[in-house]
């Protein structure tokens, strides 16, 4: 039977949520024609009904009950835009469970149980999509799942998380310490009050653990990258840099030598002339090496209400256009692990 | 029934073509795990059997008559990598009346004559694919098309043509002259002999009428691009730009404006210090604005034999998955005019 309309819920209204409302709802014609039916927002959870917002929504579509989305049998795709390992697993799980296929932004959680969650929306033959979690609006899981296919990936490296990259550029350029940058960033929105999960890495290495699956097809836990933060990075250091023609980033890299897939976030000293060296403030940028393609290069914004909503709309879409030409149980998954 | 092979045939085994043979070879254990079947070369179409050629290939896998390709039902994916309008526009619309799939890099074929060939493909529920079209290894035909679906996208320039951007890069790095720099430019193969195609922007003006295609829906004919080459370009024009910290640059660009798309092809000074201005030699550049994006910046290699097998094989690897999961007939086309 031909479809005309494909549901959507949203899981969360916060930033990401909230971009992805914008996404869906000012392109809603656009989209329509792309995927050959209606995509429309049959519900979005929320915690507080009544908390100030970004965006303007109409109120029956609220709720602060998981299982009425779950229950719904109109809701096709569940967009997890939550953040954080809990609960935000046990929604995606649950999803897939129902045969709901999902697009998520969520890095942690998918950094930290993607086999678990790739098995399962293969055992319920959903589909499961995460352009977002990496870089927003960057589409570098992309590149590396379709473009790329046909190369050996040697090797990924990138600027992949914006509030060190602002920091680090700030200091670089202001020779401003980092305790200084910090709290004015922190005051700005470029980085949260508990800044820890930016500063020490953890938000990049799990952005790494997912390019790493795409590229090589392997899991490597984010506990099991080597991982330095920012926090040791001194004036000193930037100044010692720049005498050289170089500049400090916080580069994520995964890179195949000798058979083993070798998996590091650290501040590295990168030519200032270089492609990931002129990457500034809260871009993103990431070099993928592949043995036809050579060099590819991507930047952009990794982060922010709209660049993201971008890339779970995209996802949204693709999954979208599946249903609408009855292709819904046969699609490949993007991770290759 | 769960096929265990896919077909291909090549037309061509020129810089491409043997780019392509070596992508599906030197990766066919790789391929075949993520495609779930073999994706196995079954033709090669040459105009000479006795030519020398980049590759060692199987000698029956050799034919000079397109007919044995069209004929044999075991070849579901036919590459065509010939290049020029004829013969190649009629070897791809009798592959898609045959109903088999195209793969292209030819751009001079599509932007010529792109919603009848669109409508081929249509038409027999046909899967027509040509990253390689455009800017080589580079994904920004996928960009468009699929990361980019939830946007309104404002604006793609780029730099589009290699040949052009080394000549360019050359005279205003040594401040040497068009002919002197064309000169040695045919001389290492960077240029052709008679290189019109690439210096009066003819070949810019294909890829930009493939890009404004996918970004705005909208087909506009090579021949109704506003295109200005590269021949005009003097040292004096260099040396004023270069005084105001710019360059000059062939900028291939297409633009929404009140609602309508003014598309040009021609030499723009540029900030030397931008995303653009810093894209040398024989790269290639792509900046992408979307609505909720931003600006996507793409860079990479847009020509030479593996960097766009490369491509192509990304995108015979993407039919043959769908082919694989029997959803050969319902997928969606790339062009959305």
């Amino acid at each position: 039977m031909k479809r005309t309309e494909i549901g959507v819920a949203l899981l969360g209204l916060g930033n990401v949520g909230s971009g992805t409302y914008e996404a869906l709802s000012e392109n809603f014609a656009s989209i329509e024609k792309k995927v050959g039916a209606k995509v429309v927002i049959k519900r979005v959870l929320v915690r507080n009904l009544n908390a100030s917002r970004r965006v303007e929504i109409p109120e029956n579509l609220l709720t602060t009950d998981f299982d009425d989305i779950l229950k719904d049998k109109s809701i096709d795709i569940v967009a997890e835009l939550l953040g954080g390992i809990s609960p935000a697993t046990g929604y995606i799980m649950a999803s897939l469970t129902k045969g709901k296929h999902v697009v998520t932004a969520n890095k942690a959680a998918l950094a930290a149980a993607l086999p678990t969650i790739n098995a399962q929306a293969k055992a319920h033959g959903c589909m499961l999509r995460y352009e977002a979690a990496v870089c927003g609006a960057i589409p570098v899981m992309g590149c590396i799942s379709r473009a790329l296919t046909g190369n050996d990936i040697t090797r990924v490296a990138g600027i992949v998380n914006g509030t060190t990259n602002y920091i680090l550029t700030r200091m670089a350029e202001e020779g401003a310490s980092y305790e200084d940058v910090l709290k004015d960033a922190q005051a700005l929105g470029f980085a949260e009050a508990d800044p820890t999960g930016d500063v020490e890495g953890f938000d990049a290495a799990n952005k790494l653990t997912l390019l790493a699956a795409a590229a090589f097809g392997t899991y490597i836990h984010p506990d099991k990258i080597e991982r330095v933060g920012i926090t040791g990075v001194t004036m000193e250091d930037l100044a010692a840099a720049e005498a050289e023609g170089k500049t400090i980033k916080l580069i994520a890299s995964a890179e195949r030598i000798d058979g083993g897939i070798f998996a590091s976030v650290k501040p590295c000293a990168v030519d200032k002339d270089s492609f990931l060296g002129r990457c500034g403030s809260e871009y993103n940028a990431v070099q993928i090496d592949g043995s036809l393609s050579g060099s590819i290069f991507l930047q952009g914004k990794g982060a922010g209400p709209r660049p993201t909503g971008s890339a779970v709309a995209g996802d949204i879409i693709e999954i979208a256009q599946a249903i609408a030409a009855g292709n819904e149980k046969n699609q490949p998954f993007t991770a290759m692990i």
